[in-house]
């Protein structure tokens, strides 16, 4: 199933709009590159559905949401929505600000969700409709272990019945589910946290795997989440051996999603389903 | 030619204005930087003005557009205009919407440019008023082949004479033409298209070059279109040699710029008049 | 000294609220992570209250400020006064026009600095309220040397006691003053100033700096200079071994923070107080 899904979305080269924050824009760009797809980032209200009707699929991203943004947000994820484009939502930082909340409920009450992937923390808000995000980190006390890991899953599948979109929660495990299936990821390493916009990168792939496998958006997202995280490992093998640090990292982890291939990803992905 | 341009960027540090899109903006002032000359990066309409006439060139690139950048583009173009500095358009994905077509005739009604820098697709729709851009990427239908390589050039060349500015038109082969005279840049590699933002560092680093050698525009902008595809040849070759990929190819872009010199230009174009 | 306070930015992880400009942003959060703080970038005008009130303390950099953002400014800083949490002033371009001049003034009235940091020409601005600022970067006949480096510590101290906050000022020789003590480092590398936001980074990170050693603000910002300075050196060391160019210094500087440690700060850096 990975290798199939990798290897469509480097035939289909899937056309991404992003409407998504200035501070990881860049890296969402190069890693939809890397992976096979195409990016397009445009904000302006005023051509949002016409970029959208180009493209395969939608990334809403609020990292740095502001009033001009929500509205093209909103207006792009309907034009999406009537076309029946994939649209997947990165809810950053959801909890830290009422405007953050609130956007993320008017979004989820006006737009079709495919996919929603966050922490921990940004999945409670959405799913308690308040939160207790700390910046953009989940919450220590809320994170997914091998002790929790049942209820995590039960909780994930119920939010995806009650949202009717994929629900992805990011961290050292990583959990994917729908109302039916969940898969489990135990890729990745910790230094994927010491840089910005490994989530947000993810997100963009995400957009970018669903929209080459619309046929079944949760191993869509499963395979994007087993990408990053083994492209993680590999990258973080690079940093120790050339003994460098979080710049290099960065760098890397792009070099190994655009050198990923089917085989890799089978051969390396730690994926269960449950 | 191409060492005496490139080594008066180096010895006259232009200052160029770049009012740009927030994707690849940093990758364009570390391009600058790179190449010899110096960024400044301002679209506040309040400040547009003195910030354009305390430099040497203007960059206008409409990739993330949206309608406080672009009456801030119209003031600072003006302003450049009646200053006599260079000015370059970069029209970003003209064609892909009505806003960023409309906002490109506009531009090329109120301003007047030294140079229009695009890919076939981006060209084509300014010829016509209207276009068939797929995102931000030429048609496949439309490259330049060497099978079309007279009309290309007549095309460019009679899009000079209409508007007044140099036509550079980049793909696997790079057309730079006035009215009276063309280049063909042969350099260059297809891993240019798997990173985001060559264009627009290509389009930064040209303003440099024609802001540094304003008596021929062309040959400026020719010498800038050999240096960055000599420079994808030579970031290829690192990429190459250290296994890596598309996160590296873009860091050993800004390092070939950076260490290029004169004699390096001249032996690695492959650039022929017409 | 220099060890402690490293080792307390690492120890208590400060969450960093930065308004700051689109063209480094990127680049300041990701040296956030690699001092050991976290960036949380904001800027709507209803959310940069809770924004600011979740963290240890406020960047404001006004690189590519616009109305919206000003507003969001002021507005930051006066909520990050009322909980004393430092804030930090980066004045880039002040003085390149009247905006970014009364903008300055505006926020010295209205909000109270913990730190402000420049290069001389734009600390000059806002000692004079007026500049002659090319750019962003300091005007040549203005820079600290050893020549008058006695009356650079008398008007960075005279500066000091006027606006209450520390005054950074870097270049070739960086000044730290209070308006009792001054600090005056030798770190650093020219090729810092060949890649875009090098000043901006320090800003980020001495915010952080500054947030965990909050008892003595001038310290804190003397550790981070330094510390810069001599990831700067750290980072040259290895371009030059690699060959490589200003791309990959920009890597490497990141590399270099992320792998700082007390002893090797401590071991490396020229710091004198006066």
């Amino acid at each position: 199933m990975l290798k199939e899904i990798l290897e469509n979305v480097r035939a289909k080269v899937p056309l991404i709009h992003c409407i998504t924050n200035y501070v990881t824009v860049n890296d969402c760009a190069n890693m939809l590159l890397a992976c096979g797809g195409s990016p397009i980032m445009a904000d302006d209200i005023n051509e949002v559905e016409e970029i959208t009707a180009l493209c395969n699929g939608l990334c809403l991203n609020i990292g740095t949401l502001n009033e001009r943004t929500i509205a093209s947000m909103l207006k792009a994820g309907k034009k999406a929505n009537a076309l029946s484009h994939p649209v997947l939502l990165d809810p950053v930082g959801t909890g830290a600000s009422q405007l953050r909340t609130s956007t993320t409920q008017r979004l989820l009450e006006e737009v079709r969700f495919s996919v929603i992937r966050g922490n921990v923390s940004e999945i409670k808000t959405i799913s308690q409709g308040k939160g207790t995000t700390k910046g953009v980190d989940a919450d220590i006390s809320d994170k997914i272990t091998d002790d929790n890991l049942d209820e995590s899953i039960a909780f994930a599948k119920a939010l995806s019945a009650k949202t009717g979109a994929v629900i992805v929660i990011t961290g050292a495990i990583d959990l994917v589910a729908d109302s039916q299936k969940a898969y489990i990821c135990r890729n990745g390493h910790p230094i994927m946290s010491r840089i910005t916009g490994t989530g947000c990168m993810l997100s963009a792939m995400m957009s970018a795997f669903v929209a080459a496998h619309s046929s079944n958006p949760t191993e869509a997202a499963a395979a994007a989440v087993c990408a990053m995280g083994l492209c993680g490992e590999l990258a973080y093998e690079k940093v120790q051996k050339a003994q460098a640090g979080t710049g290099s990292f960065r760098t890397y982890l792009i070099d190994a999603v655009s050198l990923l291939d089917g085989e890799t990803l089978e051969g390396g992905a730690k994926l269960e389903s449950r």
